[in-house]
């Protein structure tokens, strides 16, 4: 029985909330490991989850909102009344707080922010209006800056006397400003502690130091860190106020989380986001939004077999290679597709660079597809006796595997080109235009033939 | 031209190096973006590649290979003499180096390190040792450490001292170790300084502070690095020795490179790393080999098409559904395969966890395989007007959906309590299985009642 309790967490929730203990509560879920704490709350029913919120102070609920995916958080803050959420959303770090507040419907959010004291309100709504994907939206703003006619003694004192406030503030830099709030420096911390305390900072800073825009997007981010090795880099605006930091581990997160959406998109989850607790028609109906697009698609493709029904009487056994026609041109072409997307995403390859990118594929397909053609003709010709029906069949299978790695590597170039997003669109687009090909390919010449062929 | 130029880098280093202008190669690089800079170096020969290494002095050199994937940074090394080699070594960050080195041979590894201080290489020897995947792998060996009877005053000192040597070292806290190198606890830099200086640290710092050994898991160091707003952590063997620490951002962005390499992997790039700057013929094999494994799984599932022959013979309307009922069985079953890696990587379900995948997948089966084979059985109805054509081939979708999310859902469950990696072996697994039932359902059932079909 130990054993099971411990393997389902959600089992232990439900037994404390029923005997209303928060405390327990809170010391349960503080004693799990990570994943058993998302995966406690998010086999809950959603009273449920809201009660284990509401069961909890404010620091702890914050917590928890951090352990489960930003849209289920959301979802969580929604259902709970505007007061009890907003004294939540004060304990969430800065950037946490953007990420979740961005996922909370517009009524709801207003809501919170008003039950905020207005300065806060008002930052954590500037940060939420940022796309999670520029460096606005990815920054924190827990940072120390100081005035630069401050001494180096004064910011120590600060530094001393405000110790408390500042232990959430993992970064070792301080940040030095004009009257006006713009950015003029920065300064290390140890250097600022081990300088002479009798300094204005202004003078002890590095003048124009590396920063970035609120505009500088997840790709140029990851460059920029890429090429040093910093650990946060300030993020001014446009008359280059200082507005927050930008940390290298959320950059690698965002860059982390982006790819595996781009995995899931590829695989046909909208928006890259699904989980099994979600209600089942809401599940259904994002899958089939992909799906009844791709039906589309495949009858349209299938047409072309309608047409050529005729000689696909004659010579059924051409019936056989349909379908392994259309399965080996979109290996062939995905490969290429996923080619394209790391060279595009390392910056290896521009979306200009079509001419390059084919030339490339061609080179691969020729060979790739010679193979594969070869070899599925021998399977053709060994199985019922007839030359003609292998030449056919393998004929077509490297046709089309040239047209599949041309389509595969091009496409997400094009896509890149007209700023849509090659992870999701790449796959129906090859598919559909591959299977057209190759049962186009593989009738039409067996049409020629077809004497030959219906023995 | 000017602008031209400015494009092609590698137009530009090509003529640096047949001017032989050394400093001039190196003074364009540093002026060059990161994805330029990688994007110019991988475009030239690798007689070409050899020559600006050589040419530059080893600090810029050991740039050039951070800013290049670390397979081609490890072909580069194999390719200029040992001696060289190790001094561009020696400029890496030692997590830089482990990476490399891992890719390097064997034997050249070995010449390598000769060349180095045996210090040095014994500890790079250690680390690269490691797999890429677990702590000791991630973790860097530049940290701050000094022994607990050490007074702070003499470790601000020391601190002062070695500035410069510690300029590179980007983090704020002081890791304090037992005489024997054990780690005894953990000192904010900060306080270190701001607390009295003839304190020694053992007893101004924290105690029993968090850690990992290395060999916790990258998953395991996510659990902790998302649960702990930790910048980074010390990394202990298992006698607690301390051997280095791990970053946040180093294992983001170790998080980062394996979800991308899981999706390259799914669409069938062995090992998930390939170039378009690599040999064709390694870059043809890599691909062929995942190919030729699916062209035989595809003739197998087509196989079941030939058994039937005679039925397909005498209602040929229903070759234009075989295609359809193995791409949209397809497209559902990677939809289930991509929520289960989802969940599994959260660690929001345990590969134990059947009949709940299980049992959440067959619910959407039902809604979406319902909606799939309602609408194309209305399509084969419309076109032949013959509703048993459309009552085969929407109760063939159907069901095959059932099966299709079925497998999909359990497949990378399965595939992971065997420890292999799901991302490479699902699709493969699932368009097999779900193609031979998707033919098999169609071409049985159309026999049944093929008087009717074949009108």
């Amino acid at each position: 029985m130990t054993h099971n309790v411990h393997e389902q967490p959600w089992v232990r929730l439900k037994e404390l909330l029923a005997a209303g203990t928060a405390p327990a509560i809170e010391s349960y879920l503080d004693s799990l490991p990570a994943d058993d704490v998302a995966r406690g709350i998010l086999r809950l029913s959603e009273e449920e989850r809201r009660e284990v919120l509401r069961s909890l102070v404010p620091k702890a609920a914050a917590r928890i909102l951090e352990q489960i995916p930003e849209s289920e958080a959301a979802d969580l803050l929604e259902g709970i009344d505007a007061e009890n959420a907003a004294t939540i959303v004060e304990e969430l770090p800065s950037d946490e707080r953007a990420d979740i507040l961005r996922d909370v419907h517009a009524p709801e959010a207003a809501e919170i922010l008003a039950e905020m004291p207005p300065e806060e309100a008002r930052a954590a709504q500037a940060m939420a209006r940022y796309p999670d994907d520029v460096a606005g939206g990815l920054m924190i703003t827990e940072y120390l800056s100081f005035a630069q006619d401050r001494t180096a003694g004064e910011v120590v004192h600060d530094l001393r006397f405000n110790a408390d406030t500042y232990r959430g503030y993992d970064i070792q830099y301080v940040y030095v400003t004009t009257p006006g709030g713009l950015l003029a420096g920065v300064i290390n911390l140890r250097e600022l502690i081990l300088g002479h305390e009798k300094f204005a900072i202004g003078d002890l800073m590095i003048r124009e130091p590396e920063k970035v825009t609120d505009t500088t997007s997840l790709d140029d981010l990851r460059g920029i860190f890429d090429r040093h090795h910093y650990l946060a880099l300030p993020v001014v605006d446009s008359s280059n106020r200082l507005l927050g930091i930008v940390r290298a581990a959320d950059v690698e997160e965002a860059l982390s989380d982006r790819g595996a959406s781009d995995y899931r998109q590829s695989q046909g989850i909208i928006g890259g986001d699904e989980l099994r607790t979600m209600p089942l028609m809401v599940r259904a109906r994002r899958r089939l939004s992909w799906l009844s697009v791709n039906i589309v698609l495949n009858i349209i493709a299938a047409s072309v077999i309608a047409v050529y029904q005729d000689t696909l009487a004659a010579a059924i056994a051409l019936a056989v290679f349909l379908p392994i026609i259309s399965d080996m041109s979109g290996c062939s072409g995905n490969q290429a597709v996923a080619v394209s997307i790391r060279e595009l995403a390392l910056g290896l390859v521009r979306p200009n660079e079509l001419a390059r990118v084919w030339i490339s594929e061609i080179l691969v397909g020729v060979v790739n597809g010679t193979v594969l053609g070869v070899l599925v003709a021998f399977a053709a010709w060994l199985w019922k006796a007839n030359a003609f029906l292998g030449l056919v069949v393998g004929t077509a299978l490297t046709v089309n595997t040239l047209i599949a790695v041309s389509i595969g590597g091009l496409i997400p170039l094009l896509l890149k080109r007209f700023r849509m997003d090659p992870a999701l669109a790449s796959g129906p687009i090859l598919t559909t235009i591959t299977d057209m090909c190759g049962f186009f390919l593989l009738l039409r010449m067996a049409s020629a033939v077809l004497p030959r062929l219906a023995q």
